[in-house]
């Protein structure tokens, strides 16, 4: 069906055109851009027949009916924020690919109701804080979230007003395990293992554990021409050294340290950094592991400071631990990656986090990797064939159908 | 005279109370800031028996005759533009000085003019290109310069006009050598020499030859989590690697390296960094020294960039070899730290660039120092003793009656 693959690709570029910079697609939560491109998905979801809305916390919805109505809803989704210079198929895919299913599906035959969610924040862009959409959806809301702000200094509360949003009324994006069957989800691999083997698709066994933190370096600022060196407290060379030392660590302890966020202040080309703030994001197959490397990262960041004369802060701002899918729905995409061909189908670990995270308090989740280019996401370049997208539609309606079975 | 080493500290509180950040000194070039920093010294050139203009640089100028008008001029001065997050003293007290110097010497009687320069540009915080006033005045201008842009993508040349300034008459600003007598300056140490030698002043013997580079470290942005270490083109572990380089090498080569300004792009706290801009800051007595280290730092850039896939470019920003002091200024200076006592004055290398350095393109220069707390500058910490800047006061003033006589 490759009219239809090629309508979801269209409409990932219609998507990312919804951009606050008209140079580099960065869309974050309860922006205007969001708002748009929630109404967008929302216009493509009553296309497809679903009734739509949008929850208490900016989520777009949308619903098919089974046999009866009300019954418990299998969801189908992804999120539709994205990093800053994003792809623009990291998440949207997704979330047209699931509006593409439910188009295909039978109505009022299915043993359960197929909901799409377009999550709001999977990537934590504007607040630090991932999976803020998928949070609110499955209950595991912390309310000290409200006072996070953004660069601009506006906090969450503010943004969810600004959006047209009650944070009081937050709860009612909560969804109760009794209506819900379980959480598919079809994402690019963000990776290079699928090309690297010449496959398609692949299914999900496990999501990486991630841990994520605000670090700071301070030391002292000073005149970068009359500061001898045995008086320096650098904060920028202090942190470089963690910066190496945190590379070499993760490879050693075969987990994935990156600093993505690194700042000098105050800044000036002839004033020595009194203060770096850069950030940590640790992931690993097992918990156990990460938390260990990262015993081993701090332990590292506060010998290097007492040798400089620094202070090293650790805050923690993000905590997901890993995630099992859920062997059932596996077997349904399994099911339904075999019937595109693939008789042996890839199965691996996520090193990425996903919306599943936060969606298994409340459902077992499961999750479809379609093949992306060079394994590149999270950068303009993010590329997928449209025979892959073909197929991955193919095998995301065979999967919901044998799950009804 | 300590009433009015007190006056002149009272000064440098006014003076920093003129910012364009209420919680931290920052007065740069061309800003509304710097307009009422010119217009204050004007008021306390005036009180002392100056006649004043701003000249076509923005240098905020004052001038008492000789024992006849029209007289070479003796210039005594320094700068009103600060760091982000300065001090109060850098510069400033340096402006203040001279006119508490001005306000002693006897009318009509020397042997030149005097004239005091409150420079509009040494730091070069807001264009990345330092000592445009003394630049400007010394007729060494590089018309290049008008494209420099701010931070906010203002060009020098639209800087100039905002501030009521007209491109055009800059040559206005040039001095001719035959119209001088020379530069004297005084200034904080920026250093713990004399604080460590329990020692008020000192005379400057040279100072430092500077460069400054813009530095791209290139690689690419993708996914924290989805990419193996080996498909790695993280820019940001590069650029930490040479940030640590850069002081192993400094410190072996006895010249003095600092990279100021450093931050990661696109800056998402899940996103391998792309890019990493920083700078480069590097002096040394000699500038053959400074030379060749640079070659040994670039060397090693390349290294570590070819090594992790990476691009390296460096763009120079700014320029100054070293300047040596004039011999007959400076024994006017050590005759003047002599009548204060001292009778052994320390004499020592000045570090820190400063506008001597391009004054000295049209007519010979010197410098007094002062001791600073702890040698800290460029921070909120500055800070001189009022016995200190009364013994200044006195050398200074000693000084141009010694040069005078």
């Amino acid at each position: 069906m490759s009219r239809e693959a090629a309508l979801i690709l269209d409409r990932c570029d219609e998507l990312a055109a919804i951009s606050a910079d008209p140079e580099h697609l960065v869309r974050v939560h309860l922006s205007p851009e969001h708002a748009a491109a929630n109404a967008l998905v929302a216009t493509w979801m009553e296309e497809a027949g679903l009734s739509t809305w949008q929850d208490a916390a900016g989520n777009q919805c949308g619903r098919i009916e089974g046999r009866e109505p009300g019954l418990p809803a299998l969801l189908l989704g992804s999120h539709i924020d994205t990093v800053p210079d994003a792809g623009r198929f990291d998440g949207m895919l997704g979330v047209l690919l699931a509006i593409a299913v439910v188009s295909r599906l039978p109505r009022n035959e299915l043993p359960f109701a197929v909901e799409v969610v377009a999550f709001s924040d999977e990537e934590g862009t504007r607040f630090g804080t991932a999976l803020l959409g998928s949070r609110a959806l499955a209950g595991t809301w912390d309310d000290e979230w409200w006072n996070l702000t953004d660069a601009h200094g506006i906090t969450l509360a503010e943004a969810f007003v600004d959006f047209g949003l009650d944070p009081a009324r937050l709860p009612g994006a909560f969804r109760r395990p009794e209506d819900l069957v379980g959480y598919l989800e079809a994402h690019i691999e963000q990776g290079p293992y699928l090309e690297d083997a010449d496959r398609r698709l692949a299914v999900v066994t496990s999501i990486a554990g991630a841990r994520r933190f605000a670090l700071t370096m301070t030391g002292k600022a000073g005149h970068a021409g009359g500061t001898p060196y045995d008086r320096r407290r650098d904060a920028l060379v202090g942190a470089s050294e963690l910066v190496v030392e945190i590379e070499r660590l993760s490879k050693q302890q075969h987990v994935i340290g990156t600093v993505g966020k690194l700042e000098a202040f105050p800044g000036g080309v002839n004033v020595i950094p009194g203060r770096v703030e850069f950030s940590l994001d640790l992931r690993a197959e097992f918990d156990d592991d990460r938390d260990e490397c990262l015993r081993l990262m701090f332990e590292a960041a506060h010998s290097i400071a007492a040798r400089r004369g620094l202070e090293f802060h650790d805050h923690e701002i993000y905590r997901a631990d890993a995630v099992v899918c859920d062997l059932d729905l596996r077997a349904g995409i399994e099911a339904g990656i075999r019937s595109t061909g693939d008789e042996l189908p890839m199965a691996f670990w996520s090193r990425a986090g996903h919306d599943g995270m936060a969606v298994v308090a409340v459902t077992p989740i499961a999750m479809l990797f379609l093949r992306c280019k060079g394994g590149v996401s999270h950068h303009p370049d993010e590329s997928v064939r449209q025979d892959d997208v073909a197929a991955a539609l193919d095998a995301y309606e065979a999967a919901v159908l044998a799950l009804a079975g």
